[in-house]
């Protein structure tokens, strides 16, 4: 591991469990009106997950000074949105109309251990929790307008489901480098780019902040995938939590399909530079987001 | 026809023609990437449909005094929101593993007329859609996110998603009164009475309209599923546009099944008093939303 990580795994495990306290106390009872739906939605979203997205909210808000990281509540609300987007997106994408998979994170996916009615209709009413979460937030509500707007775009047809149909649109075919990349940006980048937005909104980022920030965000969001797409060929499925050489078997195309293995490396290395620079006026304020990306480009899984 | 309902139904036509503009204007291009995606949006959300949701926020703005639907901007775009969420939802309820329906409004259903995965990641997709066109609103940010907090909270797990839910897990089973009427108050009169409830926030409606509508609006959302289980048991299918007994057929409890058809008909006739009732303090503003009801009441489809 790279030298000054281990501050950084500390504050990182802290959060991942900060993040899942707030999820389960945010989340409908299990034993509230209607039982299965909540408790589908509740097996889906807690107890697992690298909450990547829900990390970036916090680093990106320290990222604003030292008072940026101050209304934790806030963030935490803003946490367990985009963390809760997620999950419902995942739910969908195992559905047997989308990817059909039995298993997540090693448990059976949601349609399996429910039924698919609960799965899609979990899903569909995770969406609107999102939302009415950022509206608890106490912050200016010229903000939180801001935030319940970027992570709208962020999960709609120019965002995360967008993404979802172009890839279901590619099996089989071979896409340009653009048509890829603009396949990644949506699916993934926009989701992990609104996380870094959303820190920043909570925190009362200033105009420069804001935009250093943009550009970190949108180039981690790719190299997130690109790197995902890298694991996709070299990880065991042990290290992986899931089915290695997947999207390659299902004929999806890929970065490493696209450019090769070596160049795909290159490409993830180049993004991690480039958002690294982004940083650079931000200065030690920073530093956890360096961490963030650091851990991005070297994760296993 | 009642007397005084010739203005009525020109006001109704004019502003069901009204929000179809709004919406082709706001809808994403069909040849917008990713072009299926959108094409499926728009397939399902124009070109048919009552328009009630949408009538209801129009006409409780104007509930709120002559200046009450000034801001016609801000108000095509609540009506958009909620009608896009109505939309989204049919999508869903349509699919294989819900009711799997063939026909909607005697159109092939969206995932006959594209696929079930573009049925699934267009309802996906206009979810977030809505709550964006309400952050397009230009009014007070405060009022934005109590629109954005309403919406979210009626579309939800405690409220349209949560109705589908218990609808789910009620084939074949007798409910209580109490469950049936807490399925319909969640199933469908949750999204009814965030309409009017919009309406009355985009006109910045006061204490005692707040009261008066939202009394309304809980009660016309009722009254409104009364009248639907009474018209799937006595409409032919040229008025119904769909096929009647449908829910009798799939052993689904409605008002009909659990009181009969003569108590159902008071059932509905006693909430729509409590609807007029309750907006007699508004007097002669309210004249839109007592149309309403009376059109929601006698409606043949």
């Amino acid at each position: 591991m790279m030298a000054g990580l281990e501050g950084f795994d500390a504050w990182l495990r802290s959060h991942v469990d900060r993040v899942e306290a707030a999820l389960d106390e945010a989340m409908p009872r299990p034993d509230a009106v209607p039982e299965r739906l909540h408790q589908a939605m509740r097996y889906s979203v807690l107890g697992g997950g690298k909450r990547v997205r829900a990390a970036l909210v916090y680093a990106a808000a320290r990222a604003c000074g030292p008072a940026g990281d101050q209304n934790q509540t806030a963030l935490d609300q803003a946490a367990c949105s985009v963390e809760l987007i997620h999950a419902y997106s995942l739910i969908h994408d195992d559905l047997p109309c989308m990817d059909d998979d039995v298993l997540r994170r090693g448990k059976p996916t949601v349609h399996v251990a429910f039924d698919e009615a609960s799965a899609l209709l979990a899903g569909d009413a995770m969406q609107p929790l999102a939302f009415k979460w950022l509206t608890d937030m106490k912050i200016d509500p010229a903000r939180v307008v801001q935030a319940v707007r970027t992570l709208a775009i962020a999960s709609g047809s120019h965002g995360m489901a967008g993404g979802q149909a172009i890839d279901l649109d590619s099996v089989g075919k071979t896409l340009s480098r653009e048509r890829l990349e603009l396949m990644h940006t949506l699916k993934t980048g926009a989701l992990l780019a609104a996380s870094v937005s959303l820190g920043a909104i909570v925190a009362n980022a200033h105009a420069q902040q804001w935009v250093c920030l943009n550009d970190y965000g949108r180039m981690m969001g790719l190299a997130f995938q690109v790197v995902d797409d890298i694991l996709d060929v070299t990880a065991d499925s042990s290290q992986l939590g899931k089915t290695p050489g997947k999207d390659a078997a299902a004929n999806k195309p890929t970065y490493v399909s696209l450019l090769g293995l070596n160049e795909a490396r290159q490409l993830a290395d180049a993004l991690h530079g480039q958002a690294l620079s982004a940083l650079a006026p931000l200065g030690d304020d920073a530093k956890l987001l360096i961490n963030m990306a650091d851990y991005i480009l070297l994760r296993k899984n």
